[in-house]
C-alpha cells in the first residue's frame, strides 16, 4: 500500500491496473525483475476468482478455493516487493511519455510503462437470487465448472456462440441440459446451432428468461422461467445455472485513448501490445476466447517481460 | 500407463506428446473435459523444470522445487483420468483423419486429435562440469534465475539477442557481468548491442568459450575460459553461468509433415493451430520468446480447449 507522500510523487517504472491472475502474475514477474511495480488493485483485489469457490483447473492444485489461490498470488507479489493501492483508476493520460493515472481517491500517479489487466465483468440477469447464489450454482464458465455437474440437470442462459458452446461442452457431463433463450431462435452461428438443435441431451426454451434463482441457501436447486411473450412462469429443477450472455470488458476509461474492438475489448498486437507504446495488456481485458486463470496468468507474465524490455530500451 | 492390449488398439480422442507444463496443463484440462487423453510423456516426465531446483515464479508458490511442481501437475492430470505412456514418439502419420503415432517401444497409437508439446532443448557447451552443475549455477533462463544472483558475479555465454538481453536483464541484479562470445564481435541486433557495449556493468570477452565449469560439488564457483585463437586459458570467478546459445525445438519427427520455421520451430496460427487440422501445439515447441512455465501452461490450456472444440465439430 502507498503510505508516504514521497511515493505519490514518484515516477513508477510500471503500474499494473487490476489484480486478477493476469495482474498478479505481471506483478510477480516485474517485482522479481526489480521493477518495483505498483498494482492499482481496486477496492477488492483478486479478480473474478474471488467470486468462486472450488477451483480444480489451476495446474498443480487438484482443488483450491478461488480466493485462497488469489491470496497466495498477492502474497507472492508482495514478497518480491510489489506495492498495492486498493483504489480504482478513473482516468488515464497517455499524451506524454510519462503516463498519468488518476484514481477515485484523487491520487495522480505517474509511470513509464503500464499493464492493463482490468478484466471483464460477466453480464448479469439482475434477477432475484443471482447475487445470493453466485458461485453456489450460478457460474459464467462451463469449462471451469462443468465437471462439478456430472449427471445433474443444468440450465444455460443465452443463445449466442458461447451459450451453444457451453451446452455442447456440458453434454460431456450430463444429458439433462436446458438452454433458456430470450428470442424465438438461437443467435449462434449456424454450424454451432446444428450441434445443439439435434442433440437429444439439450432442450431449448425460447422467448424466455430466468426470472428467479431458487435454492436451499447453500446452493441452487431450481429456477423460475418466465415466458417474455405470455408472462407465464414455470419452475424447473436445476443444479447449475450457466450465464452465457456475454461480458463487458473493463475498458471504458480507455475509450479514445487506446484502440478497442467493436465489443470494447482492447485491440492487441504481438500478444501484449496496445496501440500506445509502453502500454501493455494482459488477460480477459482483450481475451474473450479462453478466459481461464491459467491463460490470464500466462498473459500477465508475457506483459511483464515485454514491459521490462520496453523499459530497458528507454 | 497403458496396460491392456485393448487400449493399444483404441482410437484416442486426444494424444498429448510431451509432459512439461504445456503438456500436463493440456492433460488436466482435457481429462477434466472427459476426453480421456493419453500423454506420451517420454521416459522422464516433467520437461525442462525437472533439471531445475528452486522455482520462484510459478504464481502462488513463493518457492517450490521444479520437480515437485511437475509431480503435482502430473498427479493432477492423473486424478482426472489422463493416462501416461513413458515412451518416446519416433514417427507420426497425419495422412488420414485418424492420426497414427509410433513409439520407440514399437507401439502404434491412433488419435482423432493431437497436441504437440515436445518442448525445446537448450544447446549445450559440452564442456567438463556442465552436466554436474546443471541447475546448480548453470542455467539457460535469466528471467527465471537472475534474482538468485543478487550482487554476485555472473557469466553469460553467447553473443546473439538472447545473450545480450540476458546481460541487460542481469544489470538489475548485479554489476559484475561477463559475456563470453566465440566470435570477435557480438551477433545481436545493433540496437541490442548498444545496450551492453556501453554498460559499465558488462565486460565482454571475445573469441573465447567456456572450456571448464568448476565448483565445490554443490555449486559453480569459477570457469575456465579458453581463447579460441591463442588457446590460452584463464580462470574467472563466477556464481552463475547463463548459457544463451539457443535452443533446438523437438520437431525433427514433424519435418515435411507440419510447417516449421527457419529455426525448426512449429509454425502456428490462431495461438495453437499447426498446419494440419486437428493437430495443435503448446509451449516451447513454437514459443522461442517467453519460454516460461506459466506461459507454457497457459498455452497448454488453450490447445486443450481448441482440441475439445475441434473434436466437437467432427
Amino acid at each position: 500500500m502507498i503510505s508516504k507522500i514521497s511515493e505519490i510523487n514518484k515516477i513508477y517504472n510500471l503500474i499494473i491496473l487490476g489484480s486478477g491472475p493476469a495482474g498478479l502474475t505481471a506483478a510477480i514477474y516485474s517485482s522479481r525483475a526489480k521493477l518495483e511495480p505498483l498494482v492499482v488493485s481496486g477496492p477488492h483485489p483478486g479478480g473474478q476468482l474471488m467470486g468462486t469457490t472450488a477451483v480444480e483447473n489451476w495446474p498443480g492444485e487438484i482443488s483450491i478455493m478461488g480466493p485462497d489461490l488469489m491470496i497466495k498470488m498477492e502474497e507472492h507479489a508482495k514478497k518480491f516487493g510489489a506495492s498495492f493501492l486498493p483504489e480504482t483508476v478513473t482516468k488515464v493520460d497517455f499524451s506524454n511519455k510519462i503516463f498519468k493515472i488518476f484514481t477515485d481517491h484523487n491520487k495522480e500517479l505517474q509511470a513509464k510503462s503500464l499493464i492493463i489487466s482490468t478484466g471483464a465483468v460477466p453480464k448479469k440477469l439482475n434477477c432475484s437470487g443471482e447475487k445470493e447464489y453466485w458461485g453456489k450454482g450460478v457460474t459464467t464458465c462451463a469449462v471451469c465448472d462443468g465437471a462439478f455437474y456430472k449427471d445433474l440437470p443444468v440450465v444455460i442462459v443465452g443463445g449466442g456462440d458461447t451459450a451453444v458452446e457451453d451446452a455442447s461442452f456440458m453434454t460431456r457431463f450430463t444429458d439433462n441440459i436446458t438452454i433458456v433463450q430470450n428470442l424465438d431462435k438461437l443467435s449462434a452461428s449456424p454450424i454451432m446451432q446444428d450441434r445443439v438443435l439435434n442433440n437429444p441431451k439439450i432442450k431449448i426454451i425460447y422467448n424466455s428468461t430466468v426470472s428467479k434463482i431458487l435454492g436451499d441457501n447453500n446452493k441452487v436447486n431450481s429456477l423460475e422461467i418466465k415466458n417474455l411473450k405470455t408472462n407465464n412462469t414455470q419452475v424447473i429443477n436445476t443444479s447449475g445455472l450457466f450465464i452465457a450472455i456475454g461480458f463487458n470488458p473493463n475498458t471504458s476509461i480507455f475509450k479514445n485513448k487506446l484502440d478497442l474492438d467493436n465489443y470494447n475489448y482492447l485491440k492487441i498486437t504481438n500478444k501484449t501490445h496496445t496501440s500506445v507504446p509502453g502500454v501493455f495488456a494482459a488477460g480477459d481485458v482483450f481475451d474473450y476466447k479462453y478466459r481461464q486463470a491459467i491463460t490470464s496468468a500466462g498473459s500477465g507474465c508475457m506483459a511483464a517481460l515485454d514491459a521490462e524490455k520496453y523499459l530497458s530500451s528507454l
